[in-house]
């Protein structure tokens, strides 16, 4: 649930949002978007430099820091109830490089070092409505292999996020809201193949999937395929959630 | 490279920490401890309460994180050149719940909010000279299944690293600088065995870490043993460091 904050205007939040905001702590979030087998990710364009970045905010002196990632979610894309995981706090002292998005407010305590925590999530990209905030020109889509230089250290937030995804895709199960509810194994494959970035072999891909034991074959076919229609599965809903919880491979 | 910092006194430390180190931002490390097969973790009492909890501090505010989690690592251990592994931040605004080390002190900036970095290790205990800080009366190894009731959320803190240092051993090598430089195979399955809390299968476990392709055997056998003496087998240095970057397992 999240608790109602209140709104800064755009000069109070330079002059005084330390009194509302933790100083020194931000929280960015990268927001990848599945959609007709693309991968892609949620940027923002700064109003006064017309540079892009991740989508980030601050956290409310009484908030969670996983409830702030969530209001951020939300507010940038009108989801809720999204997997979003934390993967990673940026703390290098020098992570600015001078490349920000806004320009220098005097006494501001934005001015001041901060440091990052990185939450992703990843959504069926057509259900969100992206929204820009109070600073941003625009909230777009941008293909994972076009991302221009974004300002901070964010191509490299970006960058550590996928490959944190990619490591996830390994270890949970992957699809619930990515994918309708019946779906082929060819649409499973193509899934996957988009979030790992590289061509999966079929037969193995099958063998793996089913030996996961979270699909449900149905009896129906796929309809509208002349020849060999494919079959369709669902995701059992009570092993799929067992699997997120205990993750799919225990190696040893 | 870890940069010298001044040392504050204990009563300059709680009245004005906070011209040195950044407020709300904390860093705990989960040093875990292996030797004769038993798996341990550093804890230090506090002086005042005697209550006991996971070696920690906080960021300079010029230093990097990693810097000031190899910083304690350092201070309380002796060592340097230990494998430091990022986990989780802690970001509950209740994560305190009254259950401090230190008695309240008046108008000091450590009776704040803060969110903490958490860090695990894992280093040969015999090599570690346990050193307490200028807060603690002493500072132990405790047995993994022993561990007392400790400050704030830090038992919270210690699960979860356990559960990451488990994840990681499923995912990257482990045993240098645990085991000595020529090991046998029964050494380095009870290592295994120790750092998974599990029995593992004798041949399965054989099979597998010789399919990894980090370990080299070599001509000579464990002296010693009358009988079937066991191979020995040393870490191939190359293979190791690269599955380290890389990862053991690809899955898909």
């Amino acid at each position: 649930m999240v608790k109602k904050r209140p709104v800064l205007k755009e000069s109070e939040f330079f002059s005084k949002g330390q009194l509302y905001f933790l100083p020194h702590i931000s929280i960015d979030c990268v927001i990848f978007g599945f959609h007709n087998n693309e991968l892609k990710v949620l940027l923002l364009q700064w109003k006064e430099t017309l540079k892009w970045c991740l989508p980030g905010g601050f956290i409310y002196r009484d908030e969670h820091v996983n409830d702030a990632a969530i209001r951020i979610l939300k507010s940038r894309t009108g989801l809720e109830d999204v997997y979003l995981q934390q993967f990673y706090t940026f703390g290098d002292p020098q992570r600015d490089r001078g490349n920000h998005g806004v320009k220098q407010k005097k006494n501001s305590w934005i001015n001041d070092r901060f440091i990052t925590i990185g939450y992703w999530a990843i959504v069926e990209y057509s259900q969100v409505k992206p929204t820009a905030d109070e600073f941003s020109k625009t909230c777009e889509w941008w293909d994972i292999d076009k991302v221009p230089k974004l300002i901070l250290d964010h191509n490299d937030i970006l960058k550590e996020a996928l490959e944190s995804l990619r490591k996830n895709v390994n270890e949970y199960p992957v699809g619930k809201n990515l994918l309708p509810p019946k779906f082929t194994m060819p649409d499973l494959q193509r899934l996957y193949e988009t979030l790992l970035g590289k061509k999966l072999d079929r037969r193995n891909f099958q063998k793996k999937m089913l030996s996961l034991d979270i699909l449900q074959r149905l009896k129906e076919r796929k309809s509208g395929v002349a020849h060999k229609a494919p079959y369709l599965y669902k995701f059992d809903e009570k092993k799929y959630q067992r699997a997120l919880k205990q993750g799919l491979k225990f190696g040893l």
